[in-house]
Formats: C-alpha cells, sequence, structure tokens
C-alpha cells in the first residue's frame, strides 16, 4: 500500500482478493502495510490489484507458469520422438540440421545425407515461411511437407517444420515429427491452443522479444491444454544493436531455463546470430552452457538459397561443426554442464 | 563489396542481380567497389545478397514498403466508416472509446453512453482476449460482439473488436465496423493475410517491438491482398525500463508515420503508458503530435475491470480528457501538426 | 524466501537484516514466508540480500531516491536563474535555444539575437563537445565560453553549456549560469560529485538507456552533496529501432516525473528525436504533456553546422515554432497539464 | 538522394563533399542518384551530410575505427603484462579474479592465495567503486590500493583496478599493472583521454547499452592518444528483459570482435549475468566462443560481501571451474575458437 493509505484502502484491497477467493495475511508496518495474498493467482494479472485505491505496487511471489516450473516438477522432462530420439535430462544433445525453407526435393534430399552422414538426428525445412514483406517467397507449403516426407523415409531423419496458419493442424502433423511454432507466433495464443491439443512434440521458439516469463507461459499454454511434450528454443533476441548481427544470443537463458523449468532447451545458432561465420562458435558455447540440443540451418549452396542464406552453413562447415560438437560432448561428462 | 573483393566476386554478384531480373550500376571505387541493384527489389530480402562471396554490406535505398509508402501516393489516404466517420487527412482526431474487454451487456451499455455524450465516435471492446497466461479470462466471444452489436444500436456509435483466429473472420465482420489486429498478432501473417481479403477497414496496432519498417510492412501485406483501409495504431513500445510504466509511449512515429504513409495514424495511450494518470497528459500530446485519433480504455469503474484495470480511465476522467481535447482541436488549425 | 527454505535460513537472513541495524517483520505463510526490512534501506543494493541462501527475491518498497522524491518534498521545486528565469511549478514553460556546437562568435550572436527575439530565456552552446569519434570537432574549449559570455552580455540572455570534466568546473562555473551534464556522463559519478558542491544550477541530461530510477539517483546524488538546483532533462532513449530517428521521444516520462518527483523536468526534442522535421510537433507535445522546459538546437544553416545539423532548426522554423508554443501556453489554463 | 531530388541539390551536396576535401563518386540512376564520398570520412559523423537538402540516407561503407580494425592491422595484438602474462592471439585464455571491492587487506590476501593456487594470473579488485545510488559503499580509495599492492607481493599475481577520476591517474597507475574503464565511463571522453596518454593496458568495458562500434570507437581513442595496449571485455548488455538476470551476456560478440579487430577481447561472467550458478555455464560458453580470458569475482562469503554478493563464486565454485576451464582449453586445439 501507499505509505499514506487510509485504513478503509487497506480493508477494501483485503475484501477484494478475499472476493476472488483467495486469502490474505496482512503485515502493518510503521511506515506502510504489505498485503500477502494467497491462493490460485495465476488466473489473474499483477496489473488487476494495481488500480485499487491506495495501492502502490504489486508483486507475483509465485512464478505463474505453474505446469511449466521446476518448482512443480523436479526432474527433467524427456520429450521422445517416436520412441527413438530423445531431447532432456542427460541425453546428448540432439541436432536438428535443414534448409530455412524447402526449396525442391533434389536439394532437400542432398541435405538430409549430409545431415544424416555428419550424424544430425532430425531435418528441419520450412513448408510454411514468415515473412515480413508480403512479396517474398513463402515455402511450397503442402509440396513442401511432401519433399520433407520423402527425405524422412529415405534417411531415416525425424522431421520438424512451421506451423503457421490453426486450419493447416492435421496437414502438418500428417507429414513431421514435431511442429515447430516461429518466434513471431510465439504469443499466437490461437495457434498455442491448437498445437496444445495434439500429442505431437513442439518446438517453441521464443518471440524476438519475450521475456522468459512470457516464453515460458507461452509452454505453459501448450500444456494446459494437454500437450506436455513442449521443447524450448532460445534464437536470439532483439536489442539495440543489430549492425553486425541479426539478433542478440542469449546464451545465458540455457542454464537459466534448465534451473527455472523441467522442460528441454536447445539453441538455433543460425537466427540467433544471422552470420554463418559465428554460427559455429556460438553453437559449441551453447552445448557447453548446457544445451539440450540445436538447430542449424544448412545448405549445398547458402548464396543461392531462397532464404537466410547469411546464415546458413554449408556442408563443409556443417561437417567440422559436427566434429567439434563431438570432441565437446565427450569431455562434457567432466565439465559439468547444468551448473 | 569488401575492399579486397576479387573482379570475379564482383562479377559474380553482377550477374547474380542479373539473374533475378533486375539492372546493375556498378561504381568501382579506389578502395571499394559499390553495386546498385535497380529492379522490383520489394521482392528480395537484403540478406539474400550478404551471402554472397566477397560482399561487406547490402543497403536498400527504397523503401519496401511500396503501397503504404507517401513516395508512391502522396495524398492522404482517408479511411471511413459506414460513410460516416472518417479517419485521416485534416479530418479532426476520431476518439474511439470503450472497456478493455466486454463483460457484461449493462456494463457496456453505460460505457457507450458516457462515449457517445462525450463526443467519442466509435466503441471499442474486447471479445477474444489475448493473454498472456492460459488461465486468465479471455474475453465472452460471440456474445461479447452480440452486446457491442446492441450498443452500436441503441448509440449510433460505430464498433471495432479484435480479431485472433483467421477461423473467425465472418463471425466478427458480422457485428463490427473495423477489425482490430493487435499488437501481439502484427507480424501473424495468416491473419494478416484473412483481414486482407477482406473490406473492412482494419486498425493495425504497431506490435510490441516491432520497427516503424516492419509495421508499415504488416499494412502493406493486408494492402497487397486488396484492401487498403489500413489505420495504424502506435500502442507503446517494450524498452528497457517498465518500472513505472507498462511501455514506452512513441509519440514521435505519429508525425514521422504522417511523413512516410498516406495512411491515418491514431494512438492509444492506455496501452502505450498503462497508468490511468498518464493516459491524458499523453493523449494530448499525441493530439498535438498529428495522430488523427485516440483509442482510449474507459469503464465506469476501473478496479472491477477484468484486465487493463490500471490504465483505465474512469466516467469523470474521460469526461474532462474529452473536453480538453477540445479546446486543443480548436487551437490546431493555428498549431500546424503535420509539420 | 524460497518455498522449500529451511527456519535456519530465514533466522539467517533475520539476522543479517538486524545486524545492518534495520528492523523486520516476518510473514510465514503456508507456502513461502516474507520478509520486511525497515530502516535507512537506501544506503544498499537489493542485490546484496539476494545472495543469502534461501532468498527467491528482493523487492524495495520505498524509492531510493528520497531527496529527490515527491514523497519528501511535497510542492514543486523552483529552480531560478539569476533570480530572473524559473524552472518549475506553474511558471510558464522556458525555453532554451542554441546552436549544439559554438562555431564562432558571428554565428553565436546571430543565435543568440534571435532566440532573445522568438522569447527564449536561455542561450545553450557546447564548448566541451562529446564525440563518439576521436577525430571529430571537439569544441572551442574556453574560446566557447568567451563566445558565450559575450552572446550573454549583449542580450540578456542567462547561459548553460556542458561540463565533461570535473578539472573544469571553476572554468566552466565562470561563464556560465547553469551547467549541462550530459547524457553520457549522466553516470560519471566523479562529475555528479563535483557539480553537486557548486551551488549553480544543474541541467541533469537523462542517459541513453538510463532508467527513470537511475536518472533521479544521479539527481539524488547531486543533492546529497548539498545542491538542491537539479533541472531535469529527457532527451530521448536508445531502444530498438533508429532506423528513421536518432533515439526515441519518452514524453511519458515528464508526467511520470512531475508525479515522482518535485524538481523540474524539461524536454530536448532536438536529441529525442534526432531530425528537425520532428522537432516542431515533438515540442508541442512535449509542452501539453507538462514539460516546464525545452531545449532546442538552433542554427542560421544548420546543414553547415559542425555537429547535429539533421536535428537543428533554422530560424523561420524555431520562429514558427516559438508562436505555436505560445498559443499552447495560452490554453493550458484550461487544459490541465499536470494530469 | 530523394527520388525526386534536383540538379541543383545533387550538386550542392557534391560540392560539399568537395569542400571538406574528400572526392566523389556519382551514380545518376533512372530513380535515385547515390553520390560516394572518398577520403577521410572518420572525421565527420553521417548526420552531418544527412541535412544537405534533397539527400535521403547517408552510409558509411567504411568502419569508423580504423586503428582498433583488423582491415588495417591483419594479425592479433597481444596484450602483455609485465612481459609475462599475455592476452591475445593463441595464447592460452588468461584469469582474472578477485572480490568486487576490496574490503580487507586478510580478506582480498585469502582471495589471492586462492586465485593463484587455482591458476588464475591477476587479481582484480576496485578500489573506486562507481554505485548507483550516493549513500552506498565507494570503495577504501587509496588504501584499497595498497591493499592490491600488498597481495601483488605476496602471490606475484599482476594487479587490475577501475579508474573513475582523471584525477587518480597517477595514483591507481603506481599500484596497478592494468588499468579498468568500466561501462558507465566507457563513454567518458576525458578519462579515455587520460588512460590514452599512458602506456599502460586497458582494460575497456563495453558499456551497458553500447553498440560494436561505439565500443571500438572507444578503443580508438585509447589509440589515438597513443597506447594500443586495449584489451576489450564484454560484461553484458541491457535489454528488456532483467527479471532473473542482471544483464544479457552478449557473447556473440566475442567471435565477432575477433574478425573485426585486432585487440584481445575476454569476457566477465560475473556482470553479464549477475548470478553465480550462471556464472560456470557461461565462463566455459565464452571460452569456447573465443574469449581471450575471463574477469571473475570470487569472495570467501559472497553473502557478506559489500558489493556484487550474488554474481560471486565462492572458492569451492571457483576452484571446480577452473578445472573445468582446463579441460575446455586442453581440447580447444581441436575445437578451432576462431571460426
Amino acid at each position: 500500500m501507499e505509505p499514506g493509505a487510509s485504513e478503509a484502502q487497506t480493508n477494501s484491497v483485503i475484501n477484494y482478493i478475499h472476493d476472488l477467493g483467495m486469502k490474505t495475511v496482512v503485515n502493518r508496518g510503521v511506515i506502510q502495510t504489505v498485503i500477502a495474498a494467497i491462493g490460485e493467482s495465476s488466473k489473474y494479472s499483477t496489473e488487476q490489484f494495481e488500480t485499487l485505491d491506495g495501492v502502490r505496487k504489486v508483486e507475483r511471489i509465485q512464478v505463474p507458469f505453474k505446469l511449466a516450473s521446476r518448482d512443480s516438477h523436479h526432474n527433467d522432462t524427456i520429450v521422445s520422438i517416436n520412441n527413438d530420439i530423445k531431447f532432456g535430462g542427460n541425453n546428448p544433445p540432439v541436432v536438428i540440421a535443414g534448409p530455412c525453407s524447402v526449396e525442391n526435393e533434389e536439394n532437400l534430399l542432398a541435405i538430409a545425407r549430409i545431415a544424416k552422414e555428419s550424424g544430425a538426428k532430425m531435418l528441419r525445412g520450412g513448408a510454411f515461411k514468415p515473412r515480413t514483406g508480403p512479396r517474398m517467397f513463402e515455402g511450397l507449403g503442402k509440396l513442401g511437407l511432401e519433399y520433407l516426407d520423402a527425405a524422412r523415409k529415405e534417411t531415416g531423419l525425424a522431421v520438424v517444420s512451421e506451423i503457421m496458419d490453426p486450419r493447416d493442424i492435421d496437414l502438418v502433423c500428417e507429414f513431421t515429427d514435431m511442429l515447430q511454432v516461429g518466434a513471431r507466433n510465439m504469443q499466437n495464443f490461437t495457434l498455442l491452443n491448437e498445437v496444445g491439443k495434439t500429442n505431437k512434440p513442439v518446438l517453441l521458439k521464443r518471440g524476438l522479444s519475450a521475456t522468459v516469463e512470457e516464453w515460458l507461459l507461452a509452454a505453459e499454454r501448450i500444456m494446459d491444454k494437454g500437450n506436455n511434450n513442449v521443447i524450448l528454443c532460445e534464437r536470439g533476441i532483439r536489442t539495440f544493436d543489430n549492425k553486425y548481427t541479426r539478433n542478440t544470443a542469449d546464451i545465458a537463458v540455457i542454464p537459466l531455463i534448465r534451473r527455472l523449468s523441467h522442460l528441454p532447451v536447445i539453441f538455433d545458432p543460425s537466427h540467433a546470430t544471422g552470420k554463418w561465420n559465428l554460427v559455429s562458435p556460438i553453437s559449441k558455447a551453447a552445448i557447453v552452457a548446457g544445451a539440450q540440443g540445436l538447430i542449424i540451418e544448412v545448405h549445398p549452396n547458402p548464396e543461392k538459397a531462397l532464404s537466410d542464406g547469411p546464415q546458413t552453413l554449408n556442408f563443409k562447415n556443417f561437417k567440422q561443426l559436427m566434429k567439434e560438437i563431438q570432441i565437446l560432448v565427450s569431455v562434457l561428462g567432466t565439465v559439468n554442464v547444468s551448473n
């Protein structure tokens, strides 16, 4: 409460909290009174209380992401794909590789073979592409999904692709092993609700300017609808400086998320930096920081890619990176990643 | 090109540009070579060129939002609602008022009457509410739209409400005079495409961290699908400081948008500040800066509102603000707003 | 405390607070324990407590800027210059005008005369200029101060100029009526301490990325050293978008500061926008939002200015703006600025 | 130039550039004219040209930090301390450890011994502390430097400490082996000029919201005054989210700086995260990303430290981290750090 709040104002706030079905504990200090509200607070936003007369400030003590929080679920969640690939816990990091967008079958198969042969477990590729401008290439749609399916059949790699439209949910589920919710849709609540109603694993990218709490609340929404197979993916955030990098790679959220949540967390070095020559060092840094997977853009000729070329590794650099990751993973038993 | 780029690299870039159907003009300097690409460049992202060997930096000279740009359309666009309310040009600013979310019919009617009587021309009210957490109040849905319709019939105010799901487009169009695309959906390209296929006026809020260019490109997408009735709405951006305000009110974009674009631009003081006691001074500032409308949250008892209470004006403060706006509008003939 | 904190951890935190000379009030809840520390808390940072075993989060309830806060000083402080010019309270807004940097005497006198004739009360002009790069024009130094002094004598305008080096304090005090601490020096604590030991009025610009609280704590430092004549100046902040403006004009801090603090607050439209064609609308918006002054860059030929040309008004535009401000000020009696 | 710029405007811009002593190359396109200015452009800011009539946009092609740029100095600079400790190039990363602030001699010696024994090469410790609020502990001053000197003599560790006041330069030089310029002083140009006139190695921390370019220009300023012994130190930046971390650790600038500049770059995990339990994973990540050193806060009882406790490692955690860094360094020959 404000230092000068009246007794009537204080009582009115207490009654308001009781009316919402919560209990109160009240601290009447010399200078200020502090009221604690105890109960199912995640249904209410803090701002709802800030408008009451005499209130100075409202602070949430418990995290609002109950299902996603490690407070309520101590052990790491393992998200498994086809009972085969396992994200999370002490499983070795899973590498997902592939082009930004699926361009044609031949190209995709070439990438898938290299990915498989280098040790990646999953193939990525956009069939539906979010583009800032309306006249740019937006993906092959269903045909792109069919190409991914063909690559999956040939190589045995599992497949992940982005879903943008809730009306496409059956289609994308049919052809993929994991649904990707992109950064721009992290607060597309309609879409989150829909993927939450499926039982497909969901790769949930962090929004460009989403706080850690908003990101975990987006995961919470998917879990609240019934789907617990959520993998969090950091992909760089928007800050005041993008002259030399596309985004700011927020690597510290990897160990942070592993403390706050039981869900697996992976890293996207391609979008996080936007520069292929930073992808390799930052991928290795993410692994050492505790990332449980990587999603990397790879293309035989990045300079010919229809999107995201500057941040895409060619085959040679990708193979080299995969070898180096192997070496790091081999010493990570002695280098405790989670602390 | 890089200072040390080879002749072969330069020629390869030139050929790449020609292959995309554009022309080139080449400046071979003492230190560096600069290549200008001339043609339909809005189909391509600048990054596509950054990956080519020997390229240092790619700069877009022309704005990528051709349809929304004042370069291509010199006169102000007037968006009219029911041939009656007019946004843009030299028309007096239009005030849209109402609750954050529609809560019940009685409440909404009370607000609508006050809005009408104070000089507002449109009624706002959320029937579908985006909420960060999954267990919060998400609006009354269709029932909320019906209440808006009832208020419209009684008061004659036109109605705007948010659309979140592309599958709701017919429903929301049926009951409203203008569709609102919220800040979190500013880059929900699926939704933008759908509202672009209607002929309803669209209130396009700026995303929490959207650049001016991304915002205009979102408008461009709606226009590219055929709907030119776009009104831009600044509603505050996310910055490093949100201790005392919810967002940072970016008032300078009002005169900036009026220079860059021919579309009307309005201002939302409620979300921009998040504090009711800042709503009034910032509303007046926005009008003086050239805003062609305001959208203001009003509620008979803000402290009882199910959402956004802290940023909501009560009736007394709203009426006072409307009077003060009138006074400012009356001197704006002598105070040139657009410069 | 953490939900699982032990009794021993709780007691240890309580003892720690007592050892610092503060009292405690303890709330033992079903889920979590909350400890309130009561006493001279502005000597301690919240982080100091966050490291104690079992602590989840530390929140400061009282503002740390005691001297600058309106909580401790209800009436507006009036800062007066030479017992003549008055900033703050209900005094009409004071306009400070002049070039970014003092370039030569003739030029400065021409500007000073226009400023005087248009109704400005003070002349600004940099003699010591902070420049990002080391090989740029850094001002005329003492000669610049002498030119300012000459212009003061001729026109009767009071003079403000930036101080960058604590060793220059006597020099700058000798030739000016107010010391300016620039945005880049807002947390140059050495410099703040020195200006705090003088009795000159201080124009304290907000840092490029300073929070409102850090800004008020910088004022607090000057006041803590004995100088209460502090005028706060918002000059735009750094955000994620600077493509079309140099900074983001944070106009909402004007009414916010007027609530949080008793000190006068003025606005710098030139740095806040960086574009001369936004200076006029944003100046007027700031006045309507409650700014108690403006500091505006003016130059006879902005395109020839040695610094800040793009954000500088020419004489014609400045005179027009001054007229429009007069009109707005004349209606502000009816338009309540502080609410 | 603007699309509609006149021939006279274009010629006027060309003449303006010639008057500054630079040459021009002009591209007269169908839509727009592009003028290239060639010469000593680092003396001018781009904005100086933006105000000229008819100019749409000014882009700097060459980097403005000539001395610090790898373009002008291809080989890595090695900064050596006392001809013994070597930062940069292929030298193994140098660890600097110590308390945030020097508190007393006994404490400092205990830390210095642990640092030495664990493999650190340098001791850090603040004698002059920048503090946001005016009534907090600001360091022991000269006494703190004397304690550092004593610890240096006993352990043989080299010493670094922060300089805040240009008048302290002789004092701080006398007792230390390297001068630290703190984040808040990265654009204190007075201080940069002074440290540039010494021949002491300088640890230049990145400002809280400094762009990479501003940071390199601060290094450029020191070098321009004659001191080439500059070590860059990333320490986290300010972004929109600081709920769970103090700053955002910008690890990608490590490989970026190694490409843009020849100067050594090190990392401060303590300030970058603000949480001791993130210090270890992020330190290892920084090493793998190519950091040429680390500066880590260590204290026997972080919960009793007078400043920065929450981000400080205790002895046990520090020793464990040093062992793990050793393991990583031993495989880095096979894991190419600079790519």
